[in-house]
């Protein structure tokens, strides 16, 4: 095992814990594939990829309400359920019409995300001299249906149903972290959303940029700029990330 | 991904957690080991394996303060040390003699034992078609810091300390079989110790035996009349389980 020291915070660098939808995983393709099934099953016209959009769209939201304490803690796979019977609504169609079942289903899609295809070799050679780990808002049986099928060479999961917080949450950062019993300057957050490495920083942690350009799809705004902040490292795979440590 | 149905209980199995002290590590060699390293560091006359076993011996005591709320949880490292200190006590010995640091160091010996030679093949055959991982009464940090060592390819790491309950209470089963989603009988508990199993059996999971005759060294007591209970299944290695899943 080897330690990361960064030039620029002087963390020195133990385990490098993960994103996932968006960072490791690329959301919009799987559940778009999942609901053009879905739909073509039912004869329904709808933009599968709008679907998604509108799916995701509904996650900060839900997980709000959890982290205010306007509600208790409830794994993401019960508000991607409930958000599945918004977006049908959204679109007119009564979720009551269809088998609860076939939702199910549906909804567990978010389970079975492809990778990016730097993703698996990435996480691989990281996890050669490093701890590595999800620290994602999916539940534990998400993130490990995710990483049997996708072949994540995970080190270990701790979902957000262990910590019972949902990230920006500080506990969402700190309570794994504990487990691992690591310093919060030992661990190295790995993710393509400025607003969730600066909520790491700002409880201790070292930060690494990947830049997910297509994470909203082609055409959509890219959030490159996100590169230009002060992290530890920022690089365009998670392959050039284990390069660099 | 495939399931195994019990013939005995009709358990319908997805998931096989291991208990790992004695199960898939040989705690006694490699304690011994640790110990006499130390005793030699220090010109200390002293039997590394009786050391090994009185070190043993005060597992059971501690962690039953902790489960008859005689004391709030702390973890199996906290345990560890405290009753090094004992040890070290009953041989004469001033724990406050030593560097505490060097006490330190050869506590966490129970992060690095060596795993039982058909432990690594055997969890990584049933790692094919089941969820594998450790359903253990060590901490989170010493099962990865063990995974690591020994290579032990575990789909995730729950330890006590994420559940904040010891083994046989009910709670060390039911809360990381609830993490993974699962119904207590969908899941095996493989261990080589009678009251352990029986705990498991009794909040409905399944169970496999595995003979470990050496775990109190050679000529010990071999406990392999507990061979002759009604488990789900009953082996002498985990490759042999792995066959018969």
């Amino acid at each position: 095992m080897v330690t990361y020291v960064s030039p620029s915070t002087g963390l020195t660098v133990r385990a490098v814990l993960f994103d996932v939808f968006g960072t490791v995983v690329d959301w919009r393709s799987g559940i778009t594939a999942a609901v053009r099934s879905f739909a073509s099953g039912h004869g329904l016209e709808l933009d599968p990829s709008a679907f998604a959009d509108s799916w995701r769209g509904r996650y900060q939201p839900a997980m709000r309400q959890v982290r205010s304490g306007g509600r208790p803690y409830v794994s993401l796979d019960v508000l991607h359920r409930e958000n599945l019977e918004d977006v049908l609504r959204e679109l007119g169609l009564d979720p009551g019409a269809f088998d609860p079942a076939e939702l199910d289903r549906l909804a567990r899609a978010w389970h079975f995300l492809p990778p990016w295809p730097d993703s698996v070799a990435g996480i691989a050679a990281i996890k050669r001299e490093y701890i590595v780990g999800p620290l994602s808002n999916g539940n534990t049986s998400l993130l490990l249906d995710m990483a049997k099928a996708a072949g994540l060479p995970w080190d270990l999961i701790l979902g957000s149903d262990a910590s019972r917080a949902y990230k920006p949450d500080p506990e969402a950062y700190l309570r794994p972290i504990a487990l691992l019993g690591l310093e919060p300057g030992e661990v190295m957050l790995a993710a393509a959303h400025p607003a969730d490495l600066a909520a790491a920083r700002h409880v201790g942690l070292a930060t690494a940029f990947i830049a997910r350009p297509l994470e909203h799809g082609p055409g959509a705004s890219s959030g490159a700029a996100a590169g230009t902040a002060d992290w530890d490292l920022a690089a365009g795979s998670i392959t050039e990330i284990a390069d660099r440590l």
